[in-house]
């Protein structure tokens, strides 16, 4: 496939993530936060093209490519954190669909390399992201990099120490099983609804299934089963003011599930790979 | 200046542009018509990007990238008419970022050829625009092309004889005066509002200073007068409220002030090439 198709996918992806609205908790099209507002998430988008298309040519170097796509995303978006838990999903995802098949994501996170481990944290330095040590490797630590070299750590031995408590980690560590449900549920939901709402049911789907990672880390672990739980009550009431409801009492409470929107987006792109056609 | 930079700064303008709101009487982040959607100005953005990095790297062609644009914008967008206008400002412009001087535009103008004008018509083909005949040559006559060719008329002859009607075109033989106007006003304007405030006022200012050729050519003149008198007593009040009823009324009675939005969005492409920093 086209590394300039690919490429686009992934932005569209991001692009139609940010804007499917009301999106509980989250940035969308109608809410901004006080420090980063939905035109961020778009510059941003559009500002990392040129990685995802190097990502969708190279066999390697994922970590890296990671590292560049942070770097190209917070200078446009004058240093703000949109997308980290997003490259991280979606450039494997990128490099598979550039050999050819999206589905052996596996074969790219296997081959990564203790290079790819440090250029990752180098990543972290970026931007403000919330995902705190691994084990006794601090993100804020410049030795960390030192001691990943020393121990021979590659990129997938930080997901596999991080998965338990991290959803992206744990994507990685069980082959994106909760992206590729995703994908399935939005090319199931695009045949009786319009996109827009494709995402914002996938989204409270897969947010009922699995308390959010990034609202366990911010609110602890009850805190995120209730948001589940809620998402999972207001799936079942079937009605648009229901979710509005939801979206503004998250946003009130300050309580975004990131992981989930993040894990969206990847399953925007994995379906976008397949039909791009009437993907408004 | 970098083809990949250019590039990225006229689909970011594209996107800024149409997700601005409340821009009176068009598509806006919050309206969809019944046909085109917020979406499809969204995908047809992120799908242009590569024919937009070949245009900063070419001198000329500017009526065969033209072409390439739409049918690029419309295989993301299911054949919608999204940017036929936009494509015409942001191209030539885009041409002169990549030789070193944007405001150098008229160079780029100057030197185009008949070969510019038969495939600026064979575009045409692709989207519904509403801008009628060029004199007696109809862009649904197969054989307006031969005519071109045979009376040796460039892509700026063209221009010429449609700019009395055309707003596009009239910006393509009068320097791009407008553009540039819109360019210096959203550069002040971001220094005291938001960018999307910047972008609807600098709109509203456009539209009173001159009637919009597309609602001109759609409903009439004395419409098109009033449209532009509305939005100079809307601009006095200086009240979003007021912006708000404007946009409402337009939308209700459908009439849309396409041409003002295509050079708003060439004008954001100008001011972003010069200053990229916190945009959104």
């Amino acid at each position: 496939m086209n590394p300039r198709h690919i490429a686009r996918c992934a932005q569209i992806a991001m692009i139609l993530e940010v804007s499917a609205t009301p999106k509980p908790g989250n940035v969308d099209r109608d809410h901004d936060f006080p420090d980063v507002t939905y035109g961020h998430f778009l510059v941003s988008a559009i500002g990392v093209g040129p990685v995802f298309e190097r990502a969708a040519m190279s066999n390697d170097k994922v970590g890296s490519l990671i590292k560049e796509a942070v770097e190209e995303s917070t200078k446009w978006n004058g240093g703000r954190n949109t997308h980290f838990g997003t490259f991280l999903l979606v450039m494997p995802l990128i490099m598979a669909a550039g050999r050819g098949d999206v589905c052996a994501v596996n074969e790219i996170m296997q081959k990564t390399t203790a290079e790819d481990a440090i250029e990752f944290y180098k990543a972290f330095k970026c931007v403000d992201v919330c995902l705190g040590s691994v084990d006794d490797l601090s993100v804020d630590d410049a030795t960390s990099t030192n001691e990943i070299g020393r121990r021979g750590l590659t990129l997938y031995d930080i997901m596999q120490i991080s998965a338990e408590r991290d959803g992206i980690a744990q994507e990685w560590v069980r082959d994106f099983s909760r992206t590729f449900a995703g994908a399935r549920m939005l090319a199931e939901k695009v045949k009786e609804m319009s996109t827009n709402d494709a995402i914002v049911y996938t989204y409270l789907t897969l947010l009922a299934e699995q308390p959010d990672a990034l609202v366990q880390k911010k609110f602890g672990s009850s805190v995120a089963k209730e948001v589940s739980r809620k998402a999972s009550t207001v799936l079942k009431e079937q009605s648009i003011d229901a979710v509005r409801r939801f979206d503004d009492e998250l946003i009130r409470k300050r309580i975004n599930p990131g992981t989930t929107a993040d894990i969206i987006a990847a399953s925007l792109f994995v379906h976008l790979l397949e039909e791009h056609d009437e993907i408004a």
